[in-house]
């Protein structure tokens, strides 16, 4: 099949005919096919453009169509375009971003394992946490702990820690020895306040720990605001509670920073700010602000001595370490540090959030939530009860994209936005207007007046 | 830390003190750190120069170091450096790519799934495949038949149908429903011929079925020839008898295709070579020649129109269809077009097997075996009983590289090899004289004398 690709039908009907989409109905008549991006702008085959509030997927910090992480790019690709990290073979821009991130992790965490992505990192954090347990003379600590309405990929490990139970559904058995735990989720929990949050959150955790057995459980794993569960932080002492009693009986503490870290929290890494105290922490979205393929698995020193033994750990990827994705994530962190966009999460998110708080008048909106540059509108049926919308928000961010060009997530409960760490003001605003023009007329069926 | 990234020295101590490599003691103390790559040859920190007989990971199809897909990558990235591919939106270059894999695939594959990587892609097939007899009202087709020496990825499913159990320990429990048959292994199997190991794999594969029961059963998985596995060939009529037992039982057949699609074998797909039929064939590697990790899963029509019922298939990676990779594929494809790198693993692989035939005459080779590009020598302690070396063949490949600069690869029983597509003559040259001089003092203890 030919075809040309700047006739935007044309590339619908190609797309219709051989490209398999995650979460689309093959029936589905339309495609929105991207061709442009700058800034927080991109442009469709039709020469339509579109403000990107969902950053991508939540990863690009930097803004779309960057010149620096291209030419970054093409100087590594020429001067070694490939270069394994297993046994002893390294790259030097592998080893220069492997010390970077060393340097900005938080105290304690000091070693790297590289993968391709959140997906693989977390299959890797996984492994590592059971690996580790059984190098040091404890077999039987196999059992992860996770929380429903966490999102850690679509890997088969990654896809059982996960708290969303319709995405396993018709691909199990999924992985043994994975217990859910409630989320923190305030405004869903039915609690009077935060610090009632925490205490059931953590009655939940002591329970399952003395059932499932303290010394059969490898590791929990989180993420330190839950993203796809709708941009859902846990009240403050959360963490650090949560932290105490890992440690107290001998579990380890993963946490998925594959959306919080690099600026998303306004840090480098979420933890400093939540009070979480990891072994591991799995990273990779703003790593390279999407520009290409890379995760980076940190870990203690202490996991790492254990990872180290004998000989070594035995899991590698293919692309472990790619030479690019080190010289893009190395150009990537410098236009974070030299533009200061860490800072971006509080003003830009503050303000940004000031600019949606207003939607809170509106029957349909529960709570317009915001822990950084990460932004949550919980859509409600009834404000008492507060009943979701009967399908969830997905419809209605079509609609705002459809509409107003604004593209922002739909879910089961929120609308989410995680814009670009350079958003402007203005685009702030025209972000805002749009949710304002198209909110004001939902109803609690769902259904646009 | 910060340190002179030109400084030899100082690159391996900040890889000891922060990079956890696969398959590496941390004990270890040295380092070969590459820096430039240039068609066969590789350049370390030290500024010794090797020659690469591996393509990287068995991926480099194109050579290292190429302008085409660096200029392709920086051109893209400054247009479009990401767009996802959840839903309704797409990018134009992903779909023009999965066009032209359609074009190329075999006869009834004609959908594509793009993922990062092998791992990732295995972890998708094998989800399909479930998903698939789910779908269709066979939910209790939940078990995958794999083999002993297969190689298929890290993940926890890739991982849990592998067929290495080394690999495994310490990490389990591993994915359930998963049974190993024996590999199709002419040296090793102790029959008398090619016939004979087909009959005892399809004996051993029928009475599997029947043991498990057909209708439990979603799908087989294997490579067309074994890589890690010593790139051990089946005989000719193993894949098209194997196909025929399992379309009379309604078990998918999964080809793992990570290294031996894109001209590994002589053609765009091992299949039509070796007679298997898949349902899903899964790629990686040789796609991009590993400039950018970039898989695809390949299905039938029948297996994309199940995916694609109602809300559609329910898995993505973040950098599914990712722009940039997309575009380096194709700068990737038109080399492997325009240079006719296709015709390279027919005519270099026998010219470069006939240079290593001779070493047949040594005690230590049981057996020097070709496909395609992808050449295995298998070594014994003895060559009547066909005991394998005490501690496989890694130190061998270890000592062949720090001798004579040429990187070949170890494994339990074999040496392996699988140059780019674009080794000379001389160059095919110079790795047999290395293998000859090193391998004329291999003892039967392992030990080089």
């Amino acid at each position: 099949m030919t075809f040309d690709i700047r006739d935007p039908s044309a590339l619908s009907a190609a797309d219709r005919a051989h490209l398999i989409h995650p979460f689309l109905p093959a029936a589905a008549p339309g495609r929105v096919v991207m061709t442009e991006g700058r800034g927080c702008r991109l442009r469709d085959a039709t020469g339509r453009t579109y403000l990107d509030a969902t950053a991508g997927m939540w990863l690009c910090q930097i803004g779309h169509g960057r010149p620096e992480p291209a030419r970054a790019a093409q100087d590594q690709m020429t001067r070694l375009e490939y270069s394994t990290n297993f046994w002893d073979f390294a790259c030097d821009r592998t080893v220069e971003l492997a010390a970077r991130l060393a340097d900005l992790a938080p105290p304690g965490i000091d070693h790297v394992f590289f993968t391709t992505g959140g997906s693989e990192g977390v299959e890797a954090a996984l492994r590592m946490a059971r690996y580790v347990h059984h190098r040091r003379g404890e077999p039987d600590r196999t059992w992860f702990l996770s929380r429903l309405g966490g999102y850690h990929g679509v890997g088969y490990g990654s896809g059982s820690v996960s708290g969303f139970p319709d995405f396993a559904e018709g691909f199990g058995p999924m992985l043994p020895h994975v217990h859910h735990l409630a989320a923190p989720y305030p405004y869903r929990s039915g609690a009077a306040g935060p610090a009632e949050v925490t205490d059931a959150c953590v009655r939940e955790l002591e329970a399952a720990v003395a059932r499932i057995g303290p010394h059969r459980i490898a590791a929990m794993i989180g993420e330190p605001v839950m993203a796809l569960g709708g941009m859902v932080a846990p009240p403050d002492d959360y963490w650090p509670r949560v932290t105490q009693v890992l440690r107290r009986h001998g579990i380890l503490l993963i946490l998925d920073e594959v959306v919080t870290a690099f600026g998303r929290l306004g840090d480098w890494f979420a933890g400093r700010r939540t009070g979480a105290r990891a072994d591991i922490i799995v990273t990779s979205k703003g790593l390279t602000s999407g520009y290409f393929p890379l995760g980076a698995v940190l870990t203690s020193g202490a996991v790492a001595e254990v990872l180290g033994r004998d000989t070594g750990f035995p899991v590698g990827h293919t692309y472990n370490g790619h030479p690019v994705g080190c010289a893009v994530a190395l150009a990537n962190l410098d236009i974070i540090e030299s533009e200061k966009l860490l800072g971006a999460a509080d003003t830009t998110g503050a303000y940004l959030a000031d600019a949606l708080r207003p939607l809170e008048q509106l029957d349909v909106v529960g709570e317009v939530r915001r822990t950084g540059l990460m932004l949550g509108i919980e859509l409600v049926a009834d404000k008492t009860d507060r009943r979701p919308l009967p399908h969830g928000t997905y419809s209605v961010a079509d609609a705002v994209r459809t509409e107003t060009g604004v593209l922002v997530r739909g879910g089961p409960h929120a609308l989410t936005l995680a814009p670009p760490l350079i958003m402007t003001r203005d685009e702030a605003d025209e972000a805002a207007e749009a949710l304002h023009t198209v909110l004001a007329r939902l109803t609690p069926d769902g259904e646009l007046r």
